[in-house]
């Protein structure tokens, strides 16, 4: 997507370790409608898939989601990452390894949510090691539902996410595929 | 928004202490199409007050703060209660106790997304206690923004955030009013 790969050379910062900074149009600033603009191209990649439910982890992978259940009029699901007193005791809970905070998070949803027979689009904001979309990929395999694909905003191509997650042998999309990143810049697949 | 009504008295629960379970519509599953009425709405009642951003709290503020910009064609930034390592050092911090969760949590927002000059919508996923909310307050003001009107999908009439906030002067709004929980059922205002 022409637009993601310009505000990401416009306006993406290397930070080091392997950090790329768009906090002005995805971590923390959002434009509406350019997110609209992602959700339309998700839609379109996944056109074929017949996704009946996203299903995203909090937090930046919120707006994307949302933009993206509302051109494809799915529902939205977005995992927790730690559990709300709303939540039932019984729920799916998984754990994935984050590489930008250098923790473990756990990832949660309801079974109310997550049904048998369901089929499911993946929607993140970063697809890096893999790790966070595989920790959903389990979410949805415990719910005994079916997941139909992964999209992601930007890929980091390098980070070997795309090489865990082909198995699945569902279509990964991502909107802007980043080759490397150094201090000189930041180089994107064309 | 008679929607958002029935919306909360079909599927909303009360669990005791205070706790509305929205999780279905609004804390952990959304309809986008259904969130972007709620952020026409918003739109048509902060039509007058020419906000130029949208200021929410992560992590369920998000859906409807989005709609919300997308319907008004302004950006939106949400406030992280973790500081991820992409934000700079110098940040506009504050402490908000959150009644649900029974601890005090932190919003941060970076000088780089809120501005002087900027006139914001507040954008809430509940007004309840309205601390959240005044936390967002402080932050627009250290900014040296200057708050234009408060949006939440959900009021609770009895916590008393209405009277807390109503003394900065500007435009509160809600979509559904909670006037009385129990065991026994939920009463909305009129």
């Amino acid at each position: 997507m022409q637009k993601m790969k310009e505000l990401i050379l416009e306006n993406g910062t290397y930070l080091g370790s392997g950090i790329l900074k768009v906090d002005s149009f995805i971590n923390h600033q959002v434009d509406p409608s350019f997110m609209m603009e992602c959700g339309e191209e998700f839609t379109r990649l996944f056109s074929f898939v017949n996704a009946t439910r996203i299903l995203t982890a909090e937090i930046s992978g919120i707006a994307p989601a949302i933009t993206t259940g509302l051109a494809m009029g799915v529902p939205v699901v977005f995992a927790r990452k730690s559990k709300p007193i709303t939540m039932p005791d019984q729920v799916y809970l998984t754990i994935a390894p984050s590489h930008t905070k250098g923790i473990n998070v756990e990832l949660i949803v309801s079974p109310e949510y997550l049904c048998k027979g369901e089929r499911v689009l993946i929607i993140d904001d970063f697809l890096a090691s893999g790790s966070t979309i595989m920790g959903l990929v389990r979410l949805i395999q415990a719910a005994g539902a079916k997941l139909v694909g992964i999209g992601a905003l930007i890929e980091k191509d390098f980070e070997g996410g795309r090489a865990l997650l082909s198995p699945l042998g569902v279509p990964i999309e991502s909107l802007a595929c980043i080759t490397h990143m150094d201090a000189e810049g930041i180089i994107l697949k064309e």
